[in-house]
């Protein structure tokens, strides 16, 4: 890819404010988030604060998911942020899994410190049973299904929540990894295990669909192994995406939770014949680790690239001027393309702050990965002209100004479909079937990327791998044909390859 | 108000659900929220769970607001859930207004109990500093704020947050008063005073429109006396509601804050002339609390009564049929009908279910309030009608199918301005304007309803009234005409009316 020069940036905009995904990928990571506006670090250590940009982006998500989750048959509703600690012994999994790292409320008051100016805990203001900050919801909503089913009739129930959860993380990073962080949690109720199944892969395809349309992020759906499944599934089915380091991010979950729950939580219904019998359940979830994903996957070193559906401002209009008088020549040309393109749907951002140079400007969108800038110049304006930047290549031409409408819903289209192109080939040029431990350490530790090989079906061999490499098994892919071979690290037959890679 | 009989209904299920608002006004509101599906209580004292249902009329009054924020140039962003205990002290007035009755948290771990099969929290995970679940997140975002302005240039922000917030309510009502409840705050910075009470007095109109076109409650603005002032704040101004038994229902408060939070968190900013000043702030606030107001203002004994705007869905078609073959005729119809009304962007609930008769569905449809329920049966099919039942004065007429669609057009506008104009004339017909203190406790005591009467601006005074009759000053109206009086409790002398009322 060439950096075509520009006639418009003088070389002092051109300066990198971040650091390059070949020196530090992780600092290129965090300085993206920062110097993007996305996020920041708080005062509360492990929480971040979503700034407005990032938090746009995080909207539109939110907007399309939402949007999907009801054109499948779900309802929102709100449940309580705090959960009563007995709730978290009643499924014995969830307990190990989840009861541990989290936020307890012991006290409900403060009171003027006698001895400073400050405020203490008051002492008598201890609750009789500690309260928990949701890591997640399943015990508090069971424990309320429990009084919404009684029968058959009262099935499905198709729920989902937006809300915020916590997880006491020690080591934390901004989105993909943070104490408190924002999601979606489905929690649904089914009288059949068949339906309770379906509803799982149902999600898991939604959730597929959302990163691969929306976010132009190809992910691979399967299974997780035993040692990796959420604490009270059955079986818990993710869907894996490739960042540009090769490493795995986990992008979504979907859970068959069987009846546990509402054995846990005494939740039966009479059936169709009459017979009580436990309901069966689902949950599934993405959170504002999705941020990181969509960072990550797209992202070069000149700042964020987004793909337009995600985009909070689609394209942005630079006029080039000199003095109030060009300006105003500007404006209408500049005011009427806008107008015209909002009028097809794209959101658009002209920028005529005297405050800041265009060179300033333009370094500034592409940072924040505004997938089209259109700029403007009293040349363009005698000749009728626009210049066309796109942010995925940035490949820039100038064009006539009656076609620029059709142009750029054009390419907004062509833009999406590329940045996913280009994700789908790097995933392919860094997935690799393996068959020997050496060829394996080899790739793990020097290439990177997904490796599918064999492995025997113990939770011991997946261990030991990860001790010896960091890698993981991601998933058994859905799409995983059966085939004979032998486990890379034990030489046990196995019947078919699963996905290897490290992972945030 | 007649209530028409209706051929389809039986006596059966005329039977009323809900205690009557002259039997007991509480105890009907308690009982529509249970019975409508919009909220109940959790395991979890003080907090409620938000139903489908209401979460669905919540989420439109989000939606619109959002877009009226967005509209006044707010943008949303996310601040943490915890605050340093520490944060609160920092600011004298707040410190005492929100630091007390607090959710605290004070461990980050739970650990298997040795002696039982539970968890107990383990006394080694103990926070160096409490953090405090937010009631309110000014501490916090000015904290935050500090790092993000430094000239005039960083000025103003506007921005907004969604958010829970928790305040350890003792006597907790459903949507009225809850431990945990979910609202936006704004929380924006300026560079002078004046900016800052623009912005103020900008918000506290907005959510005067908003109430008054899309919840159809005519409100009263004013500002709130010192002792009924945020905490923090140097005005606090509010829009006042009044429900149907006459008491005032506080619906949202936008508060200038000065310099206050600026000078407790050190946010200072180079002016145009160079000069370091502190920065002026307001914040601002609705909540699930609103639910309350609009669940009180318009409903009746048969249930909910929500305006048009608001309603999760607006047009409800039942078919009156009797076996498949009736209903695979009027299918026809139906779905033809709840298209064309969908394409002008009405939103159409067709119930078709075999489960329940009828006259279950038009109970229960009365009971959540939808605007207008349409119901087609054999006869109607012949005829080429189609019966057409309005929630707001449950009137009847039947109507040809060819005009229905401009018909529920217009009816959903006539609906929501006759509920705001019912609203409006009983708000009219129960203020008073008094001027004895025999007359004033008379009418607090008796009939109820807004007084507006002479006060001479003294705490005291203030204090001295409520405890006698219970009713507080709601607040000095902005429209309150300067006019010569005497104090109805002190006789000493006063400028204007203020606003008394017994409230939510």
């Amino acid at each position: 890819m060439k950096r075509l020069s520009s006639k418009f940036i003088p070389k002092i905009y051109m300066a990198k404010v971040l650091t390059s995904r070949k020196d530090d990928y992780a600092q290129w990571y965090n300085d993206l988030v920062i110097k993007a506006d996305l996020a920041e670090n708080s005062a509360v250590r492990g929480s971040m604060v979503i700034k407005p940009y990032g938090y746009a982006i995080w909207e539109k998500m939110q907007e399309q998911l939402d949007k999907m989750f009801k054109a499948t048959g779900h309802s929102n509703a709100y449940f309580p942020l705090f959960i009563p600690k007995s709730f978290f012994s009643k499924e014995a999994a969830h307990v190990e899994g989840f009861a541990k790292e989290c936020a307890v409320v012991t006290h409900y008051r403060l009171k003027n410190d006698p001895n400073s100016k400050g405020v203490i805990v008051d002492p008598d203001a201890k609750l009789e049973e500690e309260l928990i900050v949701r890591p997640t919801s399943e015990t508090i909503i069971w424990n309320t299904y429990k009084n919404w089913i009684q029968s058959y009739r009262d099935l499905p129930i198709l729920i989902n929540q937006w809300a915020n959860v916590v997880r006491w993380e020690m080591r934390t990073r901004l989105f993909l990894r943070t104490a408190e962080f924002l999601w979606q949690e489905g929690h649904t109720a089914h009288a059949t295990k068949e339906e309770a199944v379906e509803e799982t892969l149902k999600i898991l395809d939604l959730y597929a669909d959302f990163a691969e349309k929306f976010m132009a992020i190809p992910v691979i759906k399967g299974t997780k192994t035993e040692a990796e499944r959420f604490a009270g599934a059955l079986e818990t089915y993710s869907i894996e995406a490739m960042m540009q380091d090769g490493k795995a991010l986990q992008s979504g979950t979907s859970h068959f939770l069987g009846q546990n729950f509402a054995k846990a939580f005494d939740v039966k219904f009479l059936d169709k014949t009459g017979k009580l019998d436990l309901v069966w359940a689902t949950s599934w979830g993405v959170s504002t680790r999705l941020m990181g994903a969509l960072i990550m996957a797209h992202s070069d070193d000149n700042g964020l690239v987004l793909p337009p559906k995600l985009a909070p401002i689609q394209v942005v209009i630079v006029p080039i001027y000199k003095g109030s008088e060009q300006l105003k020549e500007l404006d209408v040309t500049a005011k009427r393309i806008k107008a015209e393109l909002e009028s097809k749907g794209v959101s658009v951002k002209y920028d005529d702050r005297d405050t800041h140079k265009p060179g300033w400007k333009f370094a500034e969108y592409e940072l924040k990965g505004v997938p089209i800038r259109l700029a403007i110049g009293p040349r363009d304006l005698q000749n009728g002209t626009i210049e066309v930047a796109r942010r995925d290549t940035l490949e820039k031409t100038s064009l006539s100004q009656d076609r620029i409408v059709g142009h750029v819903e054009r390419l907004l289209d062509e833009i999406q479909e590329n940045i996913y192109s280009k994700a789908f080939n790097f995933k392919k040029e860094n997935t690799w079937e393996v068959d020997t431990w050496d060829e394996f350490k080899e790739i793990i530790d020097h290439k990177g990327g997904f490796v599918l090989a064999h492995w025997d079906g113990t939770n011991e061999t997946e261990l030991k791998i990860k001790e010896e490499t960091k890698a993981t098994i991601r998933c058994i892919p859905l799409d995983s044909k059966e085939e004979k071979g032998k486990c890379i690290y034990s030489g046990k037959p196995s019947g078919r390859r699963v996905l290897f890679a490290k992972a945030y």
